[in-house]
């Protein structure tokens, strides 16, 4: 199940991150990060069933990440189903539900429909060049908001990051990780702090995971430490992802993002957002719009060593917040660097 | 394991809360915490040893419940040394040790050590009297701050609270937890929101086990999401308690404290904390004197099912922050309603 072969290709290049998403061809190859840290467990998958159960079951996650796995998924559909056309659609269809929210999964499953071409036999060179260049149009701008990002980071003592942004969550360096990657390489951060990231820990598990493996030097903490830690002088940029952002500027990204807003601007720290351009939601005015997920009560007592939330207990439980455009310094795409007053209803 | 004696004293009304801490006149009854939410547990504890194991390995935590498990626990030992001094004071110097930095634990036994007389044995009735006098007090305290706290607080849509400050923590209802069960008993408030805190989860195990037990509606939330909560209306009021309180009203308390304050005042959201008045620290000029102690890295990594942080993983775990007094609205002691500016220079 662990071996890998080497790829001579730009998506093994060093400077392009650690690869969790790799395609040999006719295997495709994938970091389970559900393992993660405990163990680096690689699944090898070679059908489609495969595929759409990595991306249900969570084993990818991210949506850049999620895009590109469908996108790979689409082309082990076409040798499997000897590249006929009828099954090949099904499949597609069954692809795209694996997980109906990521934008990204219907998205890269439309660029591979159009790929496919015409004829009664999909086109499987196409197909295989449209997943590369999905793949490498991410690494691409990840690299490009690493550049601009990371530019516009100072000599600094520290930075903190919620959840995570990296490697695991992208098809390169990352968005927000990568950002924060490079300043450290660059030697312009002393020391990198990451929200835990309650419910699901994704800062813990995963981002403390590709720091250790990036060679810097981090600290994890809980997310009520973020206030003290700012108040200690520890950290003077708060750099993080999103999941949407509104034509003003409003940004819906994971649970605790906006509080780290708030705290930063009490603190004089400089609030930075990541995301390629594909984030930017012009037909959404503000983030009022933005409609916010309430999940299960158990996820909360799970950090507990219980399956279950006990009898009778309830939680509020929202998976994203919105945070204003008006406390975020600046908002990286792989177009530049975005200062407020923010107005991106001519975006895409 | 699980039999209490029904006892006939003020210790049992229910408006002093359940009472999680009962003697007998021979067994100390303790409901053990480690266990809470998935089992109510009662030991049984009739000897020092026994009891000196429930305060150093946390069966029992919250300052006020240490010292009157300490009291308790000085006429247990009397009665298994035959009152000889000797013996009782080499256990005292035990008791006292069990949990060096609590600062009630060695308070109740200076306590006790005074009541035990100077004649070669030592006097039981006056020991147990100051036991259940150092418990009627904490209970009287309780009260005391629950009136005069609840009474600050007006009709609301909801308070939020965090960690554990309720009947597990103290001998009677408790401190910010008294205030609030009494603000929802008194239907001045429709909800009660509580941070799960971590990292050990006081708010997600405790304090949702005694709310519930109280038959209040309460909901548990990360950390992460109190913004985003406040940001929704859904709060009015912040209560929580206190581990100390310098002369200017600055407050040490568990970690996540100071950001729910910066976060309340910018959505003006009301402040209030509750504590007795052996928690003023007159002699502390302000916070900034206060230190704090940073705790291992495993205790993050334990929510993720790990016993210890994976190698090159390190954390930022402090205990507690310190909020400034200018960011609290009241503190309330057994005493009354304080207001900025505070001045407590004079206290005791």
């Amino acid at each position: 199940m662990s071996s890998i072969l080497p790829i001579d290709s730009p998506f093994e290049a060093p400077e392009n991150g650690f690869q969790a998403i790799r395609f040999d061809g006719r295997v495709f190859h994938l970091l389970d990060q559900r393992e993660l840290p405990a163990r680096e467990r690689w699944l090898q998958l070679d059908d489609l069933d495969s595929v759409i159960a990595a991306i249900r079951d969570l084993a990818v996650r991210g949506a850049p990440a999620i895009g590109i796995t469908a996108a790979y998924g689409a082309v082990i559909r076409a040798r499997e189903v000897g590249l006929e056309r009828g099954p090949w659609l099904e499949g597609m269809a069954r692809l795209e539900a694996a997980r109906p929210t990521a934008v990204n999964l219907s998205w890269a499953v439309a660029r591979m429909r159009r790929a496919a071409g015409e004829a009664e036999r999909v086109d499987l060179a196409r197909l295989e060049a449209e997943a590369r260049a999905i793949h490498a149009e991410d690494i691409a701008a990840n690299q490009a908001m690493a550049r601009a990002g990371g530019s516009e980071i100072g000599a600094c003592r520290g930075i903190l990051t919620h959840c995570n942004t990296g490697s695991l969550a992208t098809g390169g360096v990352g968005t927000a990780l990568g950002v924060i990657i490079q300043a450290a390489k660059d030697g312009r951060v002393e020391r990198v702090f990451a929200d835990e990231t309650r419910p699901w820990l994704q800062g813990s598990r995963l981002t403390a995971w590709e720091l250790a493996r990036a060679g810097v030097e981090a600290r994890v903490l809980v997310e009520g430490a973020a206030a003290a830690l700012m108040a200690a002088g520890e950290v003077q940029w708060v750099v993080v992802g999103a999941d949407r952002i509104a034509a003003n500027g409003d940004v819906a990204n994971k649970i605790g993002t906006y509080a780290l807003a708030v705290l930063a601007r009490h603190h004089g720290v400089k609030m930075m957002v990541v995301a390629p351009s594909s984030t930017l939601d012009p037909a959404m005015e503000n983030g009022q719009g933005i409609e916010i997920e309430q999940r299960a009560a158990d996820e909360i007592w799970a950090a507990a060593g219980l399956t279950e939330a006990p009898a009778g207990f309830a939680a509020w439980n929202p998976v994203f917040d919105v945070t204003p455009g008006e406390l975020i310094d600046c908002i990286v795409t792989e177009q530049g660097v975005h200062r407020p007053p923010y107005d991106f209803s001519g975006a895409r």
